[in-house]
Formats: C-alpha cells, sequence, structure tokens
C-alpha cells in the first residue's frame, strides 16, 4: 500500500500540465513545494559556474555529489532541487553541487552535455577528494554521457552514480509506456517523443550516445544504483539502463518502488517511500564516495 | 496604472483562502512563489537561534538588518520570507537575519516578543556593528513590541526600523477596512478580528502595548520608514503607526503605493512596484545602518 502522503506526488504531476505558471522559474518553485526543507543545510552561491553548494552542518567537505536536475530539459533549476537533494547531501554527511545547465528549446543537445561537463571539470580543479554523480529523470542520462564525455577528455571518472527515475531511452521504446498508461499521473509516450525531439533539434539523432547513454560505452565505470517508481512509464528506461550498464561490466542495483511516481523522491520530508529511498541512496553510495581516496 | 504583473499579488491573495495545502511549510512555500531567488545570496542556518543569515555576496558583514516575518502570527516562517528579504539584503549590500517565532494558536503573546527579544538579544552577542528592523504585516509591529521590551531590558535599540504594511490596530478601526473594502483580496474586518483575538488568547488585552504598538511609548527611537499598499484595509494600520511614532517625536517617511495588495513587496524580482519599494528601503536605511558606528 503506498503512502497517504505519496498521493502529493500524484497530485503534483496530475495537475503538472493544468497549472499555468508566470515563467519557468515559478513552475520550478511549484516542484519544490513537494519537499520540505531539510534544516541545517547551507546553501552557497558560487561565483564562476551557476551552480549552488549545499552544505549540510558537519558534512565531510572533500568529497562532494555532483547533481544533475531533471525537467525535461526544458525546466528545473538549482530551486526546484535544492531541498531534494538537500536532504540526500544531509543523509549522506557530504557536500553537493547542483547547477543550471541551458534548457531548450532555447539550446538543444549538446548544451547539456557542454554544460555539465564545465561544471564537472571545474569542480575537479577545485581539489576534491572524490566525487560521486546524482542524476533525476533527464538529469540521469546527463549523469552518465557526462561521464562518457569526461571519459574522451581525460577527466578522472566519478565513484558511482545515482540515477533517480532515469530518462534515458531517446527511442522511446519501452513496454512499461503501455502497461503503465494508466498508472502514470502526467508521461505518456506522445509527451516524451515531444521532450526528446525539443532536446535533440532538428538535426538531432537519438542514437548519439551523447545524449542517449544506451549507445554508449559504459565499461570502466564506478557503480550505478537505479531506482525507479513502479508506477511511471519509464519503468523500462531504468531496466534498459541497468541492463546496459551491467553488459558493460558495471556494478549495478535496480529498486523498483511499486505504486510510485516519477521522482517520488521529490516528496522527501513528507512522503515515507522518498525519505525510505533516500536513506537507501545514502548508504549505498556512502561506502564508496567517503573511502579513502 | 498597476503593473500588469502586480496581478500576481492579487491573485495570490484571492487565492489564499481558497487553496488547501498539506501543512504550513507548504503555504509558506507557495506564498514564497510570489519572489524570484534574489541569485549571489548565500542562506547560512545558525546554529543557537532558529534563524537564517541571508548573506548577499559582497556584503557589509557588521551591519545587518534584523528580519521579522508576517502571516498573522499563524503562519509565515524563514522560508516564506528568505527570497523577499534576500532582495531587500542585496540592494543595501548588508547582511539579514530572519528568524522564526512561535506561532498561534499553540502559542500566543508574549510567545512571539519573547522570541523575537531573544533572537535580536542573541544578535546583540555576536557583536555587530549597527542593526536595523525590519518587519511585514504583524512582523513589523512586532519590530516595534521588540524595541518597547529592548528599552525596558536596557538593550540599545536598533538605528531604525523598515514597516511593511504594518498590521499593529489590534483594535481593528481602520475606516480602510470601509473604503477598501473591495479593493483588498484577502483581509477583511472579521478576518482581522479573528486573527487578533488567536494571537491574543482568551485573556489577552488589545491595548497591551507589548502587542499593539499604538499604546506603547516610541520615544527616543530611531527613525521609521512605513510602507502600504493603497488597496489594503490596512492603510489605516500604517497611518495610524506614522502618527503615534510622529507624535512621540520619532522621525517617520509613511509611502502609499497605489493599487497594490498588501506586502506586494513580496513579489520582488516579478512585479516592478515591489523592486522600487524595496529599492526605496534600501536607499533609505542605508545612510541610517551603514554611518560609522
Amino acid at each position: 500500500m503506498p503512502s497517504q502522503q505519496s498521493e502529493l506526488v500524484r497530485r503534483h504531476w496530475a495537475a503538472a500540465g493544468a497549472v499555468e505558471h508566470p515563467d519557468r522559474e515559478a513552475a520550478d518553485h511549484a516542484w519544490a513545494g513537494l519537499t520540505t526543507e531539510p534544516l541545517g543545510v547551507d546553501y552557497i552561491a558560487t561565483d564562476d559556474v551557476p551552480a549552488l553548494w549545499i552544505v549540510p552542518k558537519g558534512a565531510v567537505m572533500d568529497r562532494v555529489l555532483l547533481c544533475m536536475h531533471g525537467g525535461g530539459f526544458i525546466g528545473g533549476s538549482v530551486w526546484s532541487h535544492r531541498k531534494m537533494f538537500g536532504h540526500l547531501a544531509k543523509a549522506l554527511g557530504a557536500r553537493a553541487l547542483v547547477f543550471d545547465y541551458r534548457l531548450a528549446p532555447e539550446y538543444t543537445h549538446p548544451a547539456q552535455v557542454d554544460d555539465a561537463t564545465a561544471v564537472y571539470r571545474w569542480l575537479l580543479d577545485q581539489g576534491v577528494g572524490a566525487v560521486a554523480f546524482c542524476g533525476d529523470s533527464v538529469g540521469a542520462g546527463l549523469a552518465i554521457t557526462t561521464q562518457l564525455r569526461a571519459r574522451e577528455l581525460g577527466l578522472p571518472l566519478p565513484v558511482a552514480t545515482l540515477a533517480i527515475s532515469p530518462a534515458v531511452d531517446l527511442e522511446v521504446t519501452g513496454s512499461s509506456y503501455d502497461a503503465n498508461r494508466d498508472r502514470d499521473a502526467f508521461f505518456h509516450r506522445e509527451l516524451v517523443r515531444g521532450l526528446v525531439s525539443t532536446f535533440l533539434g532538428p538535426d538531432g539523432d537519438p542514437r548519439d550516445p551523447m545524449a542517449n547513454p544506451l549507445y554508449g560505452d559504459l565499461t570502466g565505470f564506478g557503480p550505478i544504483y537505479v531506482q525507479v517508481g513502479g508506477d511511471e512509464v519509464l519503468v523500462d528506461d531504468a531496466r534498459l539502463l541497468a541492463e546496459h550498464a551491467e553488459k558493460a561490466g558495471v556494478e549495478v542495483r535496480l529498486d523498483v518502488f511499486p505504486d510510485m511516481q516519477h521522482t517520488f523522491q521529490m516528496g522527501a520530508g513528507r512522503v515515507p517511500e522518498a525519505d525510505d529511498a533516500i536513506g537507501r541512496m545514502a548508504d549505498w553510495v556512502r561506502p564508496h564516495l567517503m573511502m579513502e581516496a
């Protein structure tokens, strides 16, 4: 039985298409409304990159979770996700860095992976001990493609990756689009196809590995932990990513949370399943991120 | 002519009674949605008091605006007001400290002035060069009553006070309740009477100067700048406070912003009138707060 509180997430998605917001920031703010304030967490703006340090009191400072927000590549920001990633950083006991990247339709692929790579390079230049990646929805895809790009550039790979409700299959092939058609409160095949085409632009290739990690070679990647809601049409995106990584010899864990919607972790602080999921992520990534460098 | 964007504030108040929120924090979050992120501002949690430092990049660190949020003494928090006070602190170039105080009906008067005084005392113990007070709605009343209490305790008074849409007349006498009955999108006499009675509790006295600053002796107070929206039923609260302070020999400025709703400054970043009002407050308080100690 899903918690009563998880209904808040379902209602958010059910209203997502209907509510009008004056601008993108207002839409992001409404999304952030699902999450409570984690408290005891500082937020420090960076000067050089469009990013926000999320610093839980007492956190280990030289271990960093680099966070890539979702929003279909057309929305989301450090402000929509500050609190959710704040809960995760607090549970983990390490700093997080969340950043804004350029959005479609104004900026199409590869602007997003370019921006993410620039922030990752900047972070490495700060001289941190170890970095893990975390992303939700398209941000989880970005967390993989940024590693493909980083490897091309000779940058070190992060020690591990947390993928929340990954949206990665740009060919929109999953049978869960049918199986969960009536369970997913917002997403459906046509909507995702539209987002993909907005993201790729007129000349984009849905099989470009820098856009679609299912076509990337993940050999040598650190362990990946995938979480997905059982009611999502994107359940198969999660399964496909897990299978693709396993075939490349990557250590993978996949947890499907029954009855949960897309990125239900945004309910952190209110929704027990979200708090459980965040606790699991923190416990899973801690030994990877906190081990001696 | 009011700006088109100021309609956002009016709509917020018009919906305030109708929208259901799962908890107080969610209601506060919705209110905060009026305001944009000021950007380039850090938020640092304090350890000893339930307060949040608002630190604009490059701000003078030893001059502090102590901010008291509104919300009818039944709502509001550091999180509803973080961004609005952030815009003000950024325009001013000094740090702000915003704090949570206990709320009614669980905690009635004098819990609020007790809490505000404790935070003020804590702030003075940090050894800052100068402090100004700022409050909106009931927070503006609290900014005055906290000074009455501080004087009783032998604490120094702040150098100046910014009062945004002050809600101070606990006897609910203003003729603007009638004059603006059809202009104010939310407040009316019966609603304010209910708030007052919730705040005071069964044994409270609406003429207690520690609750109703119109009965306090403001002699020796620093200058006060009052802003109010011309469409508020609380216009007379602003006028009464200004007149009461003037009679005590206090330097007072009162600006009425035509066509504006209660605490329209919450529209900072989106509503030109809000940005204008915040700019005026920053310019007015700067010479008082920034002068050599």
